[in-house]
């Protein structure tokens, strides 16, 4: 059905029509995400400013039709995909950092600004923001605060959630909220800044965010260690973050994950690698040196072939580059997969990683195991083929499999993809009936309509 | 009025009669905090299981009688006083730690215990909680988190919230409620975790809480740096702040609280000192001495009059001793005193300082200053004597203008020690009518009768 005119008429009084599409083939692009669901929007509009949000979401309210907020749409969840016929709200146009105050180490900036842009804007002042995805070349600010995606960093440096101190957001009521504070400490009434970080847009459309930032390291090192057997990475994991020099990133890869590394990576790996850790070490000009010691010395066990520090940027940055191209990759490995990003506490990785080699075996289906090691945040991927019969009726019944696996490890279903859609499903295996309760009071609450990014996060 | 007998008979079946107090003799000292302000409970109540606080709940919906959580009593904003007639439900029965797992760095612990114990608890196993308030000693964990109260150590390692995986908890409506999770990273739904760190008991009983715990590096010292001007201390603050090497702890004193501490402290201190930080820092073996060259050139600028290392652990004792022990120690200076725990962004502390000097000297009350300045969290106190009639009259006006001067520096009104009763009537002047709306909406889903620890923290 196309948009009803009377809203369209409305909405262009306070945007210029050049940024409200309302073609298919312009709208197109804006009804997918990363998984590939599609549902074409009945429009899409580019907003400027806070107030223009504030408009389209008042107009969505009285009209009664459904907004879903967008940045640039790299999301793994479906997240971002209008399943109700609705408009897409796209924040790229929200794009400017608005304040860096290095004194005080905090960043204004507006949703559409890209992850990079800001890590880009902070280098030369000594400062970073620390959540860091691997996508965080195309995936916007407002994405990384909708659904608490952190990255490699995270370990040492925690996530979306310890990094952010407030809040500008337009309700699903239409009201504006400022929250949180302006300092790195504050305790005045509920914390809506932490409620909002994480709800995947179904609250409120985040129009400006204050960052927390933190001084950047003036030395960076990258090891690359090889082992011969899965348990002996999976071991090394949990020594390295048991002691007290924590590395900045700990990035593990299976066999199949270093292949592709080796063929597509263009790097060269010997042939019996079993499982790769990717190390970043940071520190200062003195203490680099015993931090690369100490973590170099909990990578050690009897599996480890070797260890070594790149020897050259060029080559830390073809790693790193190697790993954040992963995901991309797997699509060499089979024609199509599910990627979770479930958690395990970091000592049941080892337990993970069985679990997940023998359910691979019993359903036939490779499962590709990379991620952030040191968070127990692994992106499990399952590698299928559609037109293999036997292999698309049982992925469902595989990926409940590796829900209950995680569950029973104490884990939890996402580490900083989210919910969307991809796993409303298996939702109350996670959380209580109460507490899911709680949420949708608190979802009508701020959004008494349902218009805001409806049919997302919790089970149908 | 005195407690109804079919409640009291009710709650008896659940709690045993020893464990429930009712004379007003037993009742006195559960209906005051550290801000001495008092109301009588009508019943006190002492549960040992999260079935009990479930029991309790269920009943007090049931006869609608107000229930005020509370551990120690240490609270500085009267957080935990009952001022509606209504029953405490003390939960210092409830302090066991239940899990400490060293290999994924988390513990589950009761509301009850002290932080003081999860320290020491820690402590051979080479971890600890980074939360630790100057009350450490006789502050309990359910208080640690229903204000979010976090001490020095904040400005290295972040609050409670930055250091909390998840809780268990009975809400105000008496449903048990399992929130986050066991890992360091999830997204699945709306962070109740956070939502209820720092609600101060309006909306939940905190019955468990799963900590985030970190590795006690290995070497500690402790600096103190003597300038002969306040602005002096404040700019060291700020360039201390300023680069990357952060000390753990980066205490500030003023002229007054200096004097306290070479009076009642114990420790001998040049006459012309005008303020004081005392600088935590903490490393590896080798790293520590680079820590401390980096740390004390930024605490260098012509106001500095010298910098030491404290000789031996029990010098530095003595000091930290003394600065946990300031609050206390203010008696001595007046006789009454009102303690705000606001907070500037740090590049805005020389400013506050001014503007407290001009308050102080406009109203003739003395205005003493020390805290955490590494956050930009300055405990401000105001003393005064009721008895003077000047002062009494203009105490309110003083303490809004203080607020004002916080709020117009980008600042927060609390930085740990939360609302209250202390602090509501300044609320709106910081937190938006939207926001506002929200959070009474929240309290309402959370609380639907309004029996959980009525008439705090928003405005009457």
């Amino acid at each position: 059905m196309s948009i009803n005119p009377a809203f369209l008429a409305a909405l262009e009084k306070q945007i210029a029509q050049e940024f409200i599409l309302t073609t298919p083939q312009a709208c197109w692009p804006y009804g997918t995400d990363s998984t590939q669901r599609f549902f074409m929007p009945q429009a899409v509009v580019f907003p400027k400013t806070h107030e223009d949000v504030v408009f389209i979401t008042a107009l969505c309210n009285e009209y009664e039709v459904s907004m879903v907020p967008r940045g640039l749409g790299s999301g793994a969840v479906g997240g971002a995909v209008p399943i109700q016929e609705g408009i897409v709200v796209c924040l790229l146009r929200m794009q400017d950092i608005l304040t860096i105050d290095t004194a005080n180490r905090v960043m204004i900036a507006e949703p559409g600004v890209t992850n990079f842009a800001i890590q880009q804007a902070l280098y030369d002042k000594g400062l970073f923001w620390a959540p860091d995805p691997g996508s965080r070349e195309f995936c916007s600010l407002g994405g990384n605060l909708a659904h608490n995606s952190s990255g490699p960093r995270a370990i040492k440096y925690g996530t979306v959630r310890e990094n952010t101190l407030g809040l500008t957001a337009v309700t699903g009521a239409g009201d504006t909220i400022t929250t949180g504070a302006y300092t790195s400490k504050s305790v005045v009434g509920y914390d809506l800044t932490r409620l909002l970080i994480g709800s995947e847009g179904t609250l409120a459309t985040i129009t400006q965010a204050t960052l927390k930032l933190l001084p950047l390291p003036s030395r960076q090192m990258t090891v690359r260690a090889l082992y011969r057997s899965i348990t002996g990475a999976t071991q090394a994991v949990t020594q390295i973050m048991g002691q007290a020099e924590l590395p900045f990133a700990l990035e593990f890869m299976d066999k199949t994950t270093v292949n592709l590394v080796r063929q597509y990576g263009g790097i060269e790996l010997p042939h019996d690698v079993q499982a790769l850790l990717l190390i970043g070490i940071d520190g200062n000009e003195h203490s680099i040196n015993d931090a690369l010691a100490i973590i170099s010395a909990a990578a050690k066990n009897p599996d480890l072939m070797s260890i070594e520090v790149a020897h050259s940027q060029q080559q830390a940055d073809q790693l790193w580059q190697a790993r954040r191209r992963l995901s991309p990759c797997l699509r060499h490995v089979a024609p199509k997969k599910i990627n979770e990003d479930i958690v395990v506490p970091v000592s049941r990785i080892p337990d993970l990683i069985t679990g997940l080699e023998k359910l691979s075996a019993h359903y036939g289906i490779v499962i590709v195991s990379f991620g952030h090691a040191g968070n127990g945040n692994i992106h499990v991927n399952l590698m299928y083929d559609p037109a293999n019969e036997k292999q698309a009726t049982q992925i469902d019944q595989c990926l409940q499999d590796v829900f209950s696996l995680v569950l029973a490890l104490k884990g939890s279903l996402s580490g900083e993809h989210g919910i969307g859609l991809a796993k409303q499903a298996f939702f109350s295996q996670e959380i209580d009936p109460n507490s899911l309760h709680l949420m949708r009071q608190i979802k009508a609450i701020f959004d008494p309509k349902g218009i805001l990014n409806p049919g997302k996060i919790f089970p149908v």
